[in-house]
């Protein structure tokens, strides 16, 4: 084994930055063994130096992250600020003084992946970003590596675990968004501004990395349809469990039929009981890979959290110091296939709708005239009292959707459409007069 | 990119070598740009050359496997003809011509992988299998490179379909295990002769293999306990009902809690419903890894089938052919903790015990001293009939354990002790005049 030490700046000491510390000073000899070489923490660039950090040694400290990376004598840095300046400056001045980066930044590699992959193959080093998306559970380097000689056609994932709490707190109380957003805050899940999580920029940033990766192409967080779970209501989560369904924030990543474009999306849907990502509780996640010859594969596990994301971290910093021992770089950005990112309204899916209609005959006549004008075809109807809960539905007959006395509500399951008719449907049931609301539109997945 | 094609030697073209045929002619433009040159298929080796097998080029087919390993020219050979000789011959031939080898071979790498892997270095080429284990689900890349900064402390699996297809048959149906195995064969999921799957050696040459990957050591199948299926009963099925659990055969790879030592091993045995691996259904696999960092890690997918198993050969071809562009080789044998493997007897577990016993007072009295005795602590008791189905359990009061009128049968579920001593605890009972006769024993795992 070689005696010299590699060299390691970390930028950042926060959460995942002390836990990072800890395990480079405490494992210090199997991190030698695996490595080649040891390893040795040359500087830590923190934004107050004079805060006590417990584990971290006080030596290490500098606030000048800048003359960190520009020291010459660093092999792979280490980034856990998170996002977009001034890290891209310093990602891009360690590439320039002959460092590999880790990195844990999703909205970084999000915006802009593709500049920093030259920069990093200009330079001749590594730039890894496991703990970027769903923290420890090991992605990007399956489907980098481990699938390189498979074709994926779809990445499906729950990949945030502040809305996964959320969304799974509402199903199993009963409970509203705002309650139970609540519960997510008294807990830790969610942070004093949930903006990112809850509106799916989070979401949005892992889908387009993972999109890129998957389809070999690029993908940036604009190129991502978003919508977040703010409106996802108690009655969504109750209609769901109606059709033996559940409601996730899923990342849907998802190569067109034809083979000539992808698509990359987030959104709340429902998906089966009986799907696999269904039973993922609490703050996990988990993404579910379709590949041509490998079939379904799904990856479980914790998404977030100090120590689960430094092992991603430390997996990628072992490879990247590896590789600098062995003067090689590891396998980079792949973005060969050069396939456009579609928009949202050529996906093709399914909706869930819900209206709240005129309670007198031929409506259900009217309604499923739009849709057909739309050449959206439907699955199935049923008929059920406005603000009421489980047990009282009624198959609607043709001609039907009729309740004596209570004003009608009928909810509209289709089959699969292209997203650009099925919101335009939406839109002209809107301006039917016996249309009184849409009381809610959630896309169907995973079947 | 290069345009000097990277030579491939293919031995063996049955259900996965035909796909990985397939895969390579179909995909070329794929794997050239993900590789960084092209790869050409130089050779095929197989038992009979005039055999006619769809979209396999047959001026490619050789009988002379030697002389296709000796030829000079391979940079990759593939290997997916399994058993131990000659392949064994055949691969360690290949690293001295220079090739790196790509192996799907179980039995091969859980007898003998350290030599294997010492040839492999000796020589400056790659062994990647990732097929060996788990079919398409990507699982020792994972280990090996993703959790290479991480603590490895526990790996539990399901890596073996048939028999959790059997299982699972016998959990959803109530049949017994010759009805389940019949329809396993029937549907092509067991073969002829399932020995190497319903007794456990398959699994158990997987387990070998994980347990040395995850824990940094050498562990091989003579290490790795072995209990198969063929004992276990419907009634151990509805048993484990009762308890809110499921049976499956496990390959369980744990570090002991001292640290010093690792233990390996397959055996059926009880999981509770709400562990992640009960709702593995079919003949899919799953893998649950406990590491000190990233906590709980699922990795789940199709374990067998020829092209899920390709899936995984293609992704070490494409690892084994950029490193060969990069005149490198890629993260070996990592087995520097020299940890020893303990006997089964050591492992700590639980038992779930069901006695029959004689019908008379004073029983449970006899039987609980025994425990004692053994310093094995018991969790619970119940007093169940004889060949009655569920619902007529009744918890047992201490000195009780009797029924009237019928034959009585205790069933004992103990606290964690080891093996050994719950082991132990079984011959003691067997002894008592009182206890008729052990009608099963089961371990319960995932707690």
């Amino acid at each position: 084994m070689r005696t010299r030490p590699l060299k390691v700046a970390l930028l950042g000491c926060g959460v995942v930055g002390s836990e990072v510390t800890r395990i480079i000073t405490t494992q210090s000899a199997d991190l030698a063994a695996r490595i080649g070489a040891p390893i040795e923490l040359a500087g830590i660039a923190v934004r107050r130096a004079n805060r006590v950090r417990a584990g971290v040694p006080a030596e290490l400290l500098t606030t000048d992250a800048t003359a960190l990376v520009k020291r010459g004598d660093i092999d792979v840095v280490v980034e856990v600020i998170g996002g977009i300046e001034p890290v891209r400056t310093l990602i891009t001045t360690a590439f320039e003084h002959g460092a590999s980066v880790v990195s844990a930044n999703k909205a970084l590699l999000a915006a802009d992946g593709a500049s920093l992959h030259a920069k990093a193959v200009e330079h001749g080093v590594d730039l890894y970003y496991e703990a970027a998306v769903a923290g420890a559970i090991p992605l990007i380097r399956p489907l980098r590596e481990s699938l390189a000689g498979d074709k994926v056609n779809r990445v499906l994932g729950i990949v945030n675990g502040t809305t996964n709490f959320i969304l799974d707190k509402m199903d199993s109380t009963g409970a509203g968004y705002s309650e139970a957003l609540d519960e997510a805050t008294a807990l830790g899940y969610a942070e004093a501004d949930p903006t990112a999580d809850v509106e799916g920029f989070d979401a949005a940033a892992k889908a387009a990395i993972l999109a890129g990766i998957a389809f070999h192409t690029r993908v940036t967080i604009d190129d991502v349809h978003r919508e977040g779970l703010t409106e996802v209501t108690a009655a969504d989560i109750a209609s769901a469990r109606k059709m033996g369904c559940t409601v996730k924030l899923l990342a849907i990543c998802e190569r067109a039929r034809d083979g000539r474009s992808v698509t990359a999306r987030v959104h709340p849907a429902m998906i089966p009981l009986s799907h696999p990502l269904a039973s993922v509780r609490g703050a996990y996640n988990a993404v579910f890979v379709e590949a041509e010859a490998a079939g379904q594969l799904m990856f479980y596990g914790p998404g977030a959290g100090g120590a689960p994301t430094a092992s991603a971290v430390l997996g990628d910093l072992v490879a990247a110091c590896r590789n600098k021992l062995a003067a090689t770089t590891g396998a980079g950005e792949s973005a060969y296939t050069q396939l456009p990112v579609s928009p949202m309204g050529d996906v093709v899916t399914r909706y869930h709708i819900s209206l709240d209609v005129a309670d007198k005959p031929g409506v259900l006549a009217q309604v499923a005239t739009v849709f057909a004008e739309h050449d959206v075809s439907i699955d199935t109807v049923r008929q059920q009292g406005r603000n009421q809960g489980s047990g009282d539905d009624a198959a609607v007959e043709q001609g039907g959707g009729r309740r004596e006395g209570g004003e009608a509500s009928l909810v509209v399951v289709t089959h699969r459409a292209p997203d650009a008719a099925l919101s335009a449907t939406v839109s002209s049931l809107r301006k039917l007069d016996t249309v009184r609301g849409v009381a809610s539109i959630m896309r169907v997945e995973g079947e």
